[in-house]
């Protein structure tokens, strides 16, 4: 949407993104790409300097990767290490060979812990161990607890860096001792945070107070007064899946992370889970489109080798597809208005099938189905398939009789359509179901297994029935 | 991923979920459609009390229609208004309809000023009429302000309710003007905040300082001196989705709004946004899997209808498929191998351009195309579209070859494969970028396009090159 206040600005009229985002417009990108073709490492610097962190990141996403070693040279003094945290994964590779271990450790011993962690636990083993030599003993030993946690846990997303106060404290007490603390050290404390939690003498959670009732509170009002008890303690081995649910569902900002003592280990904020629930959702889009991970900055050659298992997965399920019509040679080489046709009734159940699979693999990843529904659902869309599937057999049923002048053959495919309609809608239904059940990730397989089996019935029920009725 | 400390408590150790999400085994909602089936009022009220009023509305959406109504009328009296904000639309609509406009407007009267929004927005003109009739005068302002934004702007999506101080207050008489405002009406705070707003004499903003910042600072400190003055200001007509795309790439927290004139008027908070980024990103899975929105919990004749006219524009397709089949009627008579096989070459160049065609929308949504790698994605997927082309080649090719002991139909198939897995390639790049480009939606419109090239060129490939050559 045009910013109305900036239309007198020239381009901004016709770029409706420059409002949020600068480089849409793809001026500074062409003006680097030229300072950096010219060799110009002060203009770079100039062009680069004012940016955010996240759009250098972007900038070097864009870039060929002879430009993106020349940037990087040029800015390599001055690296921001959260520039890498905002890169994509094919990238950051390339841009931490190219700035070598102890750079990267150096700029990435000026993050938060939880940042730091993310950066660190992308790197090989070997490396690793040379890049957390470079690190200062206090941030390291953060870090390697970090990276104790199992991959994309609770404990990896958490900030360990909090504001704890014990239950007899009062208003004035904390704030007294944040004060002192922000005197004393920087780093005690978070930069950011919105929750202090109240805890008992064994370091277990009783409750938070929001820094917004704090600030609105008298000085001497105990802590134990104010705060929220009711809270969810995230155990810290959950899955980070189930953390970005759960802040979905409960309408969090920040929960407690805890250990298996139930003791206080970290808090986990909704700035860290939006990036979940991001990375999750693209991750199943990109698994639906049969895609393994974005791969938009990977080689040629890694892309065609992540895409062809895939592809071939895809091939075996189309001479399955095959294998069917050869059963019915004899029968094309009679009628061989039937090779004209099959493809319709195949394609329009795949189609059915992948409307009714998309909305059950989101429903099952919403956690939306259950025992109770389930069979309600199935039953709906067996219902919307023979709909669907009757609106369209009168409708292909017409274009054949039209076209082959034949009743029969409209029959034919009518009778074939309806069938594999409903079938459709069984299928997209009950396979996300049956593969989450046996544990096998709904958004990667049940497209192929449904256009198996779409494919299968409409050209087995088509030329089958064409067999049966007008030979 | 299973709660070690749990995993004594029997069932939690077999329900991995339930450590995250209570409804996760279904126990619940079992004893509750048995409560409700025997007519057991208290018993309902008892199961229902100690839940979160997501966990509520989730039950809701569980039900069928009629232990959805009886539930409803269980729990009038005190019906929580956040229920609504968390159903599902289709659902919503009915359970207000059943509660009646009187009971919505006092639960919404309750609800914070963006949320009420959000409800009463889905009402239609003459409920939203009514509705407004029953929710007290300054609550009602606040709403009908919301509602004067166009649907899906940043106005929508804002709260009112805000801190603001001029730039020549300190942080103690901030804190003495928070403490003081908490003591004489609740409302007049927003109940959860984590920045105040610096304002000049004209209201526009000139900083901001998180609420963490303002705690550990000593109170003479003058505002001005700890605020952020690097802002990123949100004129109040921005769509969501801009919103969105803003709060991820610079990683905020909050963002101030601005009228025309450059006056603060709101702010935006990430948890508003949480739901924009989750609910865009839906819609675009549903999208691309042939589903206007998500319909679930619609009735099947609904769902009949919106999805038949997307299986219209399939049946377009197919037919044009047919079309070009129908062309080498002749050939398939004397060979009918070639309508075994045709099939193969279409799927193929259909699935490998979903592939790219994923990667390319995904990243167009993302901003991550410009004129600087347009270019060279497009180069980069024709390259894999001709290595994968050429491996797929040879399988097929082999394939065929001992199927029907023909090299030369092996070499026909072969050759085919090649072209369409480039124009695949080339397809799968292009269609969604002309789209964009052209103002249409490339997460609706690719995939069809794309199906009907790579089947089109599949056939007319694979037929025509057998006329030539085979003949």
């Amino acid at each position: 949407m045009t910013d109305p206040a900036h239309t007198t600005e020239g381009h901004a009229a016709t770029e409706p993104d420059e409002a949020v985002y600068e480089l849409a417009s793809g001026r500074l990108e062409h003006d680097l790409v030229e300072a950096l073709a010219a060799g110009d490492g002060a203009r770079v610097k100039d062009l680069i300097a004012p940016l955010h962190y996240a759009d250098v990141a972007d900038l070097l996403e864009h870039l060929s990767a002879d430009e993106r070693h020349a940037l990087i040279d040029v800015i390599r003094d001055d690296f921001d290490a959260e520039i890498l945290s905002e890169l994509d994964e094919t990238v950051r590779d390339e841009i931490i060979e190219r700035l070598g271990i102890a750079d990267v450790a150096a700029a990435v011993a000026e993050l938060e812990s939880d940042d730091a962690v993310q950066i660190i636990e992308e790197l090989d083993e070997a490396e690793q161990r040379r890049g957390r030599g470079a690190i200062p003993a206090g941030e390291r030993t953060l870090i390697e607890e970090g990276l104790a946690y199992p991959e994309d846990s609770a404990g990896r997303l958490m900030q360990r860096e909090l504001v704890t106060v014990p239950t007899f404290w009062n208003v004035g007490q904390t704030i007294d001792f944040m004060r002192h603390s922000a005197d004393l050290e920087e780093d005690a404390l978070p930069s950011v945070f919105y929750d202090i939690f109240v805890v008992d003498p064994a370091h277990k959670p009783v409750g938070a107070v929001p820094l917004s009732r704090l600030l609105r509170t008298r000085r001497p009002v105990p802590v134990t007064e104010i705060m929220d008890a009711e809270m969810k303690l995230i155990p810290v081995e959950t899955d980070q899946e189930d953390v970005a649910f759960l802040f979905r569902q409960r309408d969090l900002v920040s929960a407690p992370v805890v250990d298996d003592g139930g003791r206080l280990v970290g808090a986990i904020t909704i700035d860290d889970v939006v990036d979940v629930i991001h990375e999750e959702l693209e991750e199943d889009i990109m698994r639906m489109g049969g895609v393994r991970e974005d791969d938009l900055y990977s080689a040629a050659v890694d892309t065609t080798r992540s895409r062809f298992s895939w592809l071939v997965v895809n091939l075996a399920t189309a001479v399955l597809a095959s294998l069917v019509i050869g059963l019915f040679e004899a029968t094309i080489e009679q009628i061989v208005a039937l090779a004209v046709l099959m493809p319709i009734v195949a394609s329009m159940g795949g189609n059915a099938g992948t409307q009714t699979m998309t909305v059950t693999v989101r429903a099952l990843a919403m956690k939306e189905l259950n025992p109770t529904n389930t069979f309600r659902v199935i039953g709906k869309e067996l219902l919307v398939g023979g709909f669907n599937g009757i609106l369209f057999a009168a409708l292909t049923g017409g274009v054949a009789w039209f076209w082959f002048g034949s009743p029969a053959l409209g029959v034919v495919i009518a009778l074939a359509m309806i069938i594999n309609m409903v079938v459709a809608g069984l299928a997209g239904t009950t396979i996300p179901l049956v593969l989450e059940r046996a544990g096998i990730d709904p958004a990667v397989a049940s497209g192929v297994v449904l256009t198996a089996i779409t494919d299968v019935v409409g050209f087995f029920g088509f030329l089958g029935l064409a067999a049966l009725i007008l030979l």
